[in-house]
């Protein structure tokens, strides 16, 4: 399986070792942080080793179908170890969706023994990557009309190789149009506790040569009334059955300034991130992270002693602020409702 | 004259030396930087050792006495380093006000001789510090009837003492809430790049124990539709004829934002921030800092070698997205610009 080099995927996966490029060491480093023992995967994505919602699923796909295989036939440890895996990053809803493919995966073939299912669960981890490598690359192909030449694009945190296993989502959309010519130039958001833009988004832009810009979240409206933006891309990390997005905390401010200044906001994200059980964005559960990523530079205090912080992880954007949502079988537009209960019951008849 | 204890000034000056708080180093430590010499007051106000529009102005117009007094009456000498010390921040305008006033002082008791034309200028940066002060105060008290009992504010950048000088404008008006017992909870913007609101607001506000929370600026517009803030007060740089008004790079975000949330926007500012020969936001200069600033995190790079970046140090919110003006005169409310020229020939009147 194809490590960083090609660009394709976050972790590299023997049939027994799982182990993961750290994120947090980029881009100064290329370590390997390895997540086969359970403890250090439940470490490896509470701590963001690994992080957005696709390539989290990805590994945990894999992590939990190394559960599977290590318990055996115990079907009470599979599901102890299942809910403590869920209960790391509660607002991503596709570590849910693998974890879940998996777990199912594993108990139809149980009746047929443990290995048969630990077999089955390592199958299934194998089929959700290469569907979430295929619809990667359509979602990239299908975001292509929507970008035209020339255009000055904003994007947020960091969905592209790296968060989401293969060509990226928002990324994948700004690699397809920087390939095919569209002489485009791209303004990175630092993203803000953990810049994940500054780190990683640069970083995956500067190896391909696509033009690229970093900016604080402070600019965005300098930028948006100047000119230099023409749309907006980001990823998500769930989105309700109505279309309310949630994602990286600092989303929803992009979605208002682009409505202020009349440009398009466009989500790229799998079907895998679509949640049949949340009917909108209220309903979706906001992750806190420890203040101490707010208080801190790269870990230096900069504030002083005593200081106190707030660190919701993600915001949720109502659908109303969305332009389109791109996705592997094409691209959306309002009214969501019905154009995502089509797609959520073709995936469960699917299953 | 008063130091950091008081919280009053940012600098002292004896009469020979001046001597400013070093901002770079605050809250850790509380060193002093002697800008007596006309380099060292050139890199200061540069190098952001003194920040905050009306800090800078009393700082200028000190050093700018001491020009005069440095030069005896060699007139083009103190021209020459008048041009160079307003050229080091070009947004601001109080900086080229207090400049402008001290030298106008010292030019007309030229005739004198130059110990009068000295003696004059110093007259006159004294007599703006003190009328500074008490806009400050006066600023704080009008603010107050904008600031409901329990409410949440949300700032921008630094406001306060070492900004302003004396009690300050945008966290006067918050201390004077505080003070008032109006039960108040703010929610300082950390304020990338330079993140004075992580440094400077939270040490200003913590000494005064206003209960007080940092977030990043992705954070802005969770915030707003979870209730937490009722209303946004920040300082400014520059007012134009008609409103607009130039501020910290990330104020036209959160005065866009606060409009979509039905929430009130309001800068507090002195009346030496109105400019008379500015017509309209797009007339002021914005000052692009150093990339570096961008690309590091106090000092340390967080991106890949070779990475660009953007760097705009203001940005200008324009009048409509404005709720109110406090300033020592009391409260304008649109439409500004009969009420700013009015302003404005009172002051020229007075000059």
């Amino acid at each position: 399986m194809a490590g960083l080099e090609s660009g394709l995927l976050p972790f590299e996966f023997d049939g027994h070792r799982l182990s993961l490029i750290d994120q947090r060491a980029l881009p100064f480093s290329e370590v390997y942080f390895d997540a086969t023992e359970f403890d250090n995967l439940l470490y490896a994505v509470r701590e963001m080793v690994v992080r957005g919602a696709p390539s989290i699923g990805a590994v945990a796909a894999f992590g939990h179908a190394l559960t599977v295989k290590r318990h055996g036939g115990d079907w009470s440890k599979i599901e102890a170890d299942r809910e403590k895996l869920l209960s790391t990053r509660p607002t991503a809803v596709n570590l849910k969706f693998a974890v879940d493919k998996v777990h199912e995966a594993a108990r139809s073939a149980l009746a047929q023994g443990p290995q048969c299912s630990a077999d089955a669960a390592m199958a299934e981890a194998r089929r959700l990557l290469s569907e979430l490598v295929d619809a990667n690359r359509s979602m990239s192909e299908h975001g292509l009309e929507l970008v035209p030449a020339g255009a000055g694009i904003l994007t947020h945190c960091n969905a592209g190789p790296l968060a989401a296993c293969g060509y990226g989502t928002a990324l994948g959309v700004i690699r397809s149009a920087h390939f095919a010519g569209r002489n485009i130039s791209v303004f990175v958001d630092e993203t803000r506790p953990r810049n994940q833009g500054a780190r990683l988004t640069l970083f995956e832009l500067m190896r391909d040569q696509v033009p690229c810009t970093l900016v604080c979240e402070t600019m965005t409206s300098y930028l948006m009334s100047s000119g230099k933006v023409d749309l907006v891309i980001t990823g998500a990390d769930r989105i309700a059955r109505n279309g309310d997005t949630a994602n990286k905390i600092g989303t929803y401010n992009l979605a208002i300034l682009a409505r202020h200044f009349g440009l398009p906001f466009y989500i790229a994200a799998p079907l895998s991130t679509f949640d049949a059980h949340t009917a909108e964005g209220s309903d979706i559960p906001i992750e806190m992270r420890d203040q101490a990523e707010v208080l801190t530079l790269d870990g230096q205090p900069h504030t002083p002693a005593g200081a106190k912080a707030l660190n919701p992880s993600f915001d949720v954007t109502p659908a109303e602020l969305i332009t389109a949502i791109i996705t592997e079988k094409g691209i959306l537009r309002a009214p969501y409702k019905p154009a995502i209960e089509a797609y959520l019951k073709s995936q469960y008849s699917m299953a």
